[in-house]
C-alpha cells in the first residue's frame, strides 16, 4: 500500500503557489479549505494570466488583422489544443469547444441534438447520482421532446448497479448521460463500460466529468464518450469557463446551439450557414482570457502529474473515511475507499444537521459544504435532505483532516 | 458647440490606468488601439479585482456556508444591483442576469421566450442593421416556430426608417429586437420610440445594448426596454460576462433557458421547479470573478462620468468623420456627426480593399478593424463586402485619429 502511504506530491511546496490557503478567517483563525469539489482554489501562475492579457493583448479573436488581435487569437486557438490534449482527444481544437461551465455543455447537447433528434418512444437513460446539471437538462429536454428518463440504480454501496444499466440501455435509447466521478458519493463509474454498453445499442454517451478531469487522468478515447465535459474551476483554473469534448463526426453533424457572430460563415437577411469546428459552437465574443487561463490550469495539473494528484486525492479520501468510520454516530456515503472512490467525503453525523455542522465547521475556519451537492433526488434516496461533505486537492495535507475531525468533535459536544 | 471642442475628459490621466495602451508592436511602434467596438481595453482597477479575488476569496456562491463563500456570494450578488442600478433598472438584482455576453443574453430569450411563445402567422421585426448575435438568432428561432422576421429599412443616411417600422410593427408582431448603438453605422436609434411601437401592438421589445451601455448614459425604464443585452468586455470590463436586462414580471413568467445547479428550488427524478430571480437564469457555477469585475467597471465609468464620456465619444467621432470626409476617395457609412451617432466611423477607400487597409495599418500600429463586424446583410445592402472600422473610447484622442489619417495616406500612395 505504498502509493496511499507516502504523498506523490510536493504539498508544501505547492502551497506557496496558492496565497489564498494563507488566509485567517473568523478570529483570527487559519483557513482549512475542504470544498473543492465546489471549487478549487487558484495558483498564481493561472491568476497572472488575467494581468498578462489585459496588460499585454487583449483584443477581440479571430476577426482581427492588428497585431493584438493576432497574440489573442493565437492564444485562444492554441487553448483549445491544449485542453484537448489535456484530456485525451486526438482531433485538436476541432473536438475542443469552451462553453460557459460543465453545465452550459450539457445543455448545449441536449438542446443542439436533443431538441432535434428526440422524440416519443426515444429513452434517455442516466444515473441516479447525476448532478442537477445533467438531471434536470434532460429531464426538461425529454419533457419538451416526449422523450422518456430512465435512471440506473445505486446500490448500497453506492455503485451503480450495472446489471439494471444493461437491462434500461436498449434500442429505443438514444442517449446514456453519466457522471464520471459522483460529486456527491465519491464513486468513479465505470464509463467506460457504459459508453460500451450504449454503442452496441446505437446510443451515445455523454460523460460529467466535473470531478474527473481535475483530480485524475482522462482519455475521452480510452473511455470511447461521444461528449465529454469539464469546468475550469473545479481544476485549479477560473470560473467562467468550461470545457466540451465532442466526437468530430458528431459535432459537424449536429445543429448549432447558441447562434450569432462567429459561429456563421454566411449571413442573409434570410437565412445562415456555420463556421468550422468548433467555433460552429462558440457564438459571439468568447471566453478569452478564462479559456487561456484554463490552458494554464492544464499545464500546472500536468506538471505536478495528473496520476500523482489521483493518489493524493485517494490517499486523503482513504484517511479520511478511515478517521470518520471511528465515530459509530457518523454515517458516510459511497463506496469504501479504493481506486473507484474520488478525493471527497459524504457524511452526516446523527446529532447535527449538516448546515449546522458546516456552521460550527466555519467557527474553526474549516470550509466545508452541507446541502444536497446539487443531488437532491439521490439525497431523496440516501433518505436525508443534506449531507456533509469534505473535498480535497492538491494542496490538502493530512493534519487538515485532522482539523475537520476535531471540529466534528466540537460539534458533538456542542449538540449534546 | 462647447461640448465637441473641449474634451470633457481628462485622457492624459485615463491612459495611465490603461497599461496596454504603452505597447510598442511591429517595429517598435507606440500602439494607436482604434477597435473599442470589438473590444475596449481593461483598467487596472478592473484588472486588480481577479488577483483580489484568486487570492483572498474565490469560492462557489450561494451555496455555502463558510466564509469564503459567504464573501463571494456577497460580492457576487451586489454585483447584479450595481449593474441594474448602471442601466436604470430600479428592480436591483432580480431583473439583472449574468450571462456569458451579448450574444447568450440574446439567445436566452429568443430561446425561452420565443420557443415556447411564437408560431406560424407571428411576426419578429429586427433592423436591418442588426448584429448577426441577433438577427442569426430570431431568424433560426422563427424557423423553427414557423414565425416570420421582417426588417425595418435603412434609409440612405443609415438612419432606421420610421415609417416602415410603424407599418411593419403590427398586431400579428410578438417581440421587436433593435440594435441601440449599431456597431457598423454608429447609428442611435430612437429605441424608446420602437418601444412604443411594439407595446401599442402588444409586442416585447428586445434591444441588444452592447454598444450604448459602454458610451452613453441609459436608462432601459426610460426606454421602457422589455429585455436590455450588454456585454462586460465592451465596457472595459472582462471578457466572459455580459448583462440581460429583463421587466421582473415578464422574467417571473418565462420558462427558464439553461437548466442545472442554482436554478431549481425542488427536483426530483421526474420533475423539477424553479429558483427565483434571476438565480433562475443562471443555470451552474455563475462567471464569479467576472462578475465582480464588470461591477467594478461600472464604477470606473461612472466614475469619469457617462455623459462626459458620451460628449467624447461624439467629438472623437466628428473629428474622425471632418477629416476623413476630406478625400473624395473615401465612402464613409452612417449618419453625420451628431448626438444620433455613436464613436465609430465605417468606411472605405475607393483603391484599396478593407483587410488591405487595415493591414497596412497595422505596420503603423494602428489597430482597427475591416470585416463585415458581423452584419453580413447590411453590407450586402450598402454593396461592399466589407468596411473598414475606427472606434473610440475614453482614452483615445485626436492625435490618434491624426495618425489614423497618415496611415491611410501611406495605404493610397502604396496602392496607387
Amino acid at each position: 500500500m505504498e502509493t496511499t502511504q507516502s504523498a506523490p506530491l510536493d504539498v508544501e511546496r505547492i502551497r506557496e503557489d496558492f496565497p489564498i490557503l494563507q488566509r485567517r478567517v473568523g478570529d483570527d483563525v487559519q483557513l482549512v479549505y475542504l470544498d473543492n469539489a465546489a471549487t478549487t482554489q487558484t495558483p498564481n501562475q493561472v491568476i497572472d494570466v488575467f494581468g498578462d492579457y489585459y496588460r499585454g493583448y487583449n483584443a477581440n479573436v479571430h476577426r482581427g488583422i492588428h497585431h493584438l488581435s493576432q497574440e489573442a487569437s493565437i492564444a485562444y486557438e492554441e487553448a483549445h489544443d491544449r485542453l484537448a490534449e489535456f484530456v485525451g482527444a486526438s482531433g485538436g481544437r476541432e473536438e475542443m469547444i469552451f462553453t460557459k461551465n460543465t453545465t452550459e455543455s450539457i445543455n448545449l447537447v441536449a438542446y443542439a441534438w436533443g431538441l432535434n433528434e428526440l422524440g416519443p418512444g426515444d429513452r434517455v437513460v442516466l444515473t441516479e447520482m447525476e448532478h442537477h446539471a445533467s438531471l434536470v437538462t434532460w429531464q426538461q429536454i425529454a419533457k419538451r421532446t416526449g422523450a422518456d428518463v430512465e435512471y440506473i440504480r445505486v446500490d448500497e454501496d453506492g455503485r451503480l448497479d450495472m446489471d439494471h444499466a444493461a437491462e434500461l440501455i436498449d434500442e429505443d435509447t438514444q442517449m446514456v448521460g453519466a457522471v464520471h466521478v459522483s460529486n456527491t458519493l465519491g464513486t468513479v463509474n465505470p464509463v467506460a463500460d457504459l459508453a460500451e454498453l450504449a454503442h452496441d445499442n446505437d446510443a451515445y454517451i455523454f460523460v460529467d466529468g466535473a470531478q474527473a478531469v481535475p483530480t485524475r487522468p482522462v482519455d475521452v478515447e480510452a473511455i470511447d464518450a461521444d461528449f465529454y465535459a469539464f469546468s475550469g474551476h473545479k481544476m485549479a483554473g477560473p470560473t467562467g469557463v468550461g470545457g466540451l469534448y465532442g466526437k468530430k463526426e458528431i459535432l459537424e453533424d449536429m445543429e448549432p446551439f447558441l447562434y450569432g457572430g462567429d459561429m456563421i460563415t454566411k449571413v442573409t437577411y434570410e437565412d445562415s450557414t456555420w463556421n468550422e469546428l468548433p467555433w460552429k459552437y462558440e457564438a459571439g465574443t468568447p471566453l478569452i482570457a478564462e479559456g487561456i487561463a484554463m490552458a494554464e490550469a492544464a499545464d500546472y495539473l500536468d506538471e505536478l502529474g495528473m496520476e500523482n494528484i489521483r493518489k493524493h486525492e485517494q490517499e486523503l479520501a482513504e484517511y479520511a473515511y478511515d478517521r470518520l468510520s471511528e465515530f459509530d454516530d457518523i454515517e458516510i456515503y459511497g463506496p469504501e475507499p479504493g481506486p473507484d472512490r474520488g478525493g471527497l467525503v459524504s457524511f452526516n453525523l446523527d446529532s447535527v444537521h449538516a448546515h449546522d455542522l458546516a456552521s460550527i465547521m466555519n467557527d474553526s475556519a474549516v470550509a466545508i459544504r452541507a446541502g444536497d451537492h446539487c443531488t437532491q433526488p439521490l439525497h431523496d434516496k440516501l433518505g436525508v435532505a443534506a449531507s456533509a461533505r469534505a473535498s480535497f486537492y492538491v494542496y490538502n495535507t493530512r493534519e487538515e483532516i485532522d482539523v475537520l475531525i476535531d471540529a466534528i468533535d466540537d460539534a458533538r459536544e456542542l449538540f449534546s
